[in-house]
């Protein structure tokens, strides 16, 4: 059993190309092995946004905080606290931060 | 790609012995072929609580809404917004609302 709040991890620049003000907190990661899947709590910063990539493995996303959209390749979907998403494996995807505020999300993958 | 807000999903009465004032809404669940893992939001009412029970999978669990805690077989442990927890396969577990507004959390288990 373990219980722990955000605050308590460390939060990471993610320095991919094409990220901008984006963090990283590994909630649930590697380096525990009893981790049914990775639980990952991502934040970025206004005018921010993730890559626009697409990847092999899929998320599970769920808004938490702030204002931001998802795009896709057909188009902008707005994202607000209680949205949730999941975007399948080889989807092109960015989150964007659209508000005044940090947008707080989870996203959760599936191990290695 | 999916995207729908948790409003939208049915919020469904948990009738298991010794619920009491639980619903659960199946973000992500049986009935999505592609799902990595199944996301629930449960909601628990001032006074009521999950069954305390063990079970054989795993649950990883984030705070949305609201002021609990996490009955274990060595005490209790508070839980708020923010705080995610891992309970192993076979903890003795119990979600309670121990606040005076809804108590609301993800619970994430594996595929069946």
């Amino acid at each position: 059993m373990i219980v722990r709040h955000f605050s308590e991890i460390t939060n990471q620049a993610v320095e991919t190309d094409d990220a901008v003000a984006v963090t990283i907190r590994w909630l649930i990661g590697k380096d525990n092995t009893d981790a049914l899947f990775y639980m990952r709590q991502l934040e970025i910063a206004p005018d921010g946004h993730t890559p626009y990539h697409r990847h092999g493995g899929g998320h599970q996303v769920y808004i938490l905080q702030g204002e931001g959209r998802l795009r896709t390749e057909t188009g902008y979907i707005p994202l607000s606290p209680g949205t949730f998403a999941q975007v399948l494996p080889e989807d092109m995807h960015s989150f964007e931060n659209t508000g005044a505020t940090p947008f707080r999300f989870l996203c959760l993958i599936p191990r290695d």
